[in-house]
């Protein structure tokens, strides 16, 4: 995509010999919108990203992996300062353009002369064509690189939306995620940009759940610059482009929160709970989300057991009103439930094979009202217990 | 203690050779209080009980293991009647006073068929030594028997509570618990039985968790024949008697509720979590529940690593406001965080020596307010996994 630039390299942040710093760049300043963690305990990078995009603008966002920088203090802020400093002064970029985020273990202090040693190189290996290589400088815990785009038409003009996202643990967004970048050449006003990526982000990361954590640094951010030249899209009379930029946005943002699912921490299976039939899509939200951080769910779905009693149970503490006489339960195809009876020893054979594949969906209709929600979760395994367990050792 | 006699049996319900159903009962009806899961999902024999408990009045309970008759419709609620009738004409007592519970596999009948085949004998064998047979027969997953007892004293008189419970997963009471039996030959008034035990259940069981799921079979019953010949507690300017007697359930009652999460699936640690300096009780047992639940803390325990960010983490996202500057946090009488930051490595390596004992306390202290709770969890172990991906088959 025209206009943006990317480099990462090894700069010995907490591992040696692993990519761990990654720099985004714009040719220009960016329309940028960004969506961050609702957690009381904010990474110091997450506090200040969000005082730098108060006014809707970006030109670099400069990455890390191995530490979060969170319950830092001062010191973890001016560190994170000092690294802004630098990207602005190697960049000649205004240093309050420069977004920072990081991700890692928490409660350790950055390592600054990391990055002092590495910007000159940071700096001049940026090309466009280096856009995975950041994508890999992020991860943690995760086994792949998750990337994604979409082309879209605006005005017969096709714009480009492309992203990329990292985690695999730690994974229960709840107004926010784990970090993700978004580049679009859409010209496209901040208003309609920041409404665009929160309405996605609501159908797409916040609906994800590996472990039912949510981070202290987890961030969105959207960047556009402006050069697909499209009519601008900016909510005047535009509803049609608005819906289309919105749509591929959204595509974009779920490919990248299905791919962190795929890979949360030992999971072997990802599994849709789609719930219809809920009083409201508040209830179906919750109820959902209730059933897709159940430990008992997940370690059955683990087991490829069929137990659907323990989908009623988790259902039933969900905080939600509903007939449990009126549920029905589906796993893919085949039908499970009907009105709240288990249909025998048959169903429950055919239901474990469903089980067996690496994606299924779990249909839950409650026959109650117009209520419908999507969540998306994975199985919990023998090997998220080890991989935590050692996890900093 | 007097009045009270106890059987159990092997009846087939769902395995064979193993005891799985017991009898309790009293000479004379009792006062009797009860507290139920709060789950929409209710079990059979909940239903049935919260009716007949309406009154404050029963004589004997049917217990079984090997199936929670959750989930089973009508056929589910005839079949506990059934054998509650069976019961109440074997043992010639109002039916109306016959208490029934079930713990096991959700979704599938009740096979009354081994009730009656094996009424005679458990009538027959009624004792007053069989108490600890009861408490083996309510078994799943427990790895041993659970039982406490307490003497009080209530005007010059001893009066003994005695009580029974199982549980192993599927904890996290909210209102009510797994199942928990309790007889005391205190004379006392139905209300102040039932206000005795709403308050006690609220600070044991309803503080304790394995893994966040809350079962559809719930229950806490206490049982009063009056034998002790004290005083009537009934609340009529007699505030020592009832404290002495609140204070006596909630002792025998925490002792259960600690013996629960000890036996916890795969657990191999006891952790108090406990919590001041809050804003509000509330806000206190908000932010413990939440550290006492995260996978990702339970997997440090279980890996013995001071992971305090961990801990920072969850509190962030409990939905409680709280200045995470002010945190302190330590481990045992090792102080690991203060002010929000880390105390370096020297305090974790103290902090790792205490993740090595059976039994310990993480104290928060949020110097923000008088709010404070304490919560009850175990660790989460690759045994918790193979133990729930392997049940039932």
């Amino acid at each position: 995509m025209k206009g943006f630039t990317f480099s990462a390299v090894k700069a010995g942040v907490r591992y040696k010999d692993r990519l761990d710093v990654g720099l985004i760049c714009s040719d220009t300043p960016c329309v940028t919108a960004g969506v961050f963690t609702t957690s009381q305990v904010k990474a110091a990078p997450v506090v200040i990203d969000q005082g730098r995009l108060a006014n809707g603008t970006a030109q670099a966002i400069l990455v890390n992996s191995g530490c979060a920088n969170a319950c830092t203090g001062d010191e973890g802020v001016e560190a994170a300062l000092a690294c802004s400093r630098l990207v602005a002064e190697q960049m000649k970029v205004d240093e309050e353009n420069v977004l920072l985020s990081s991700t890692g273990v928490i409660g350790e202090q950055l390592n600054v002369r990391a990055f002092e040693d590495s910007i000159k190189e940071l700096v001049s290996s940026l090309s466009a064509d280096n856009f995975e290589l950041v994508a890999r400088a992020i991860m943690t815990t995760d086994t792949f690189p998750k990337v994604a785009a979409k082309t879209i038409t605006i005005d017969g003009r096709p714009v480009e939306i492309r992203g990329m996202a990292k985690g695999a643990g730690m994974i229960m967004p709840n107004m926010a995620t784990m970090l993700a970048f978004v580049f679009t050449d859409a010209d496209i006003s901040s208003a309609q940009l920041q409404q665009a990526l929160s309405a996605a982000n609501e159908r797409t990361f916040n609906r994800i759940t590996v472990d039912g954590d949510t981070s202290t640094n987890d961030m969105v951010v959207v960047m556009a610059n402006g050069t697909a030249r499209n009519r601008v899209i900016d909510g005047t009379g535009d509803e049609a482009d608005c819906n289309a930029f919105s749509a591929g946005l959204e595509a974009v943002l779920k490919d990248l929160a299905l791919q962190i699912v795929s890979d949360g921490e030992g999971a072997t299976k990802t599994i849709t709970i789609s719930v219809r039939g809920a009083n409201s899509d508040e209830d179906a939200e919750k109820l959902g989300r209730t059933v897709a951080t159940s430990s008992l769910v997940k370690t059955a779905f683990f087991g490829e057991d069929a137990n659907w009693g323990r989908i009623l149970a988790a259902m039933g503490r969900a905080g939600v009103v509903f007939p449990p006489e009126k549920v029905d339960l589906s796993f893919g195809d085949v039908q499970l439930v009907k009105n709240g009876l288990g249909l025998g020893r048959e169903a429950e054979e055919k239901a474990t094979a469903v089980l067996k594949e690496k994606c299924f969906t779990i249909g839950i209709d409650l026959q109650d009202g117009d209520g419908g929600a999507e969540l998306y979760t994975c199985d919990f395994s023998l090997d998220y217990v080890k991989i935590n367990a050692d996890y900093r050792s």
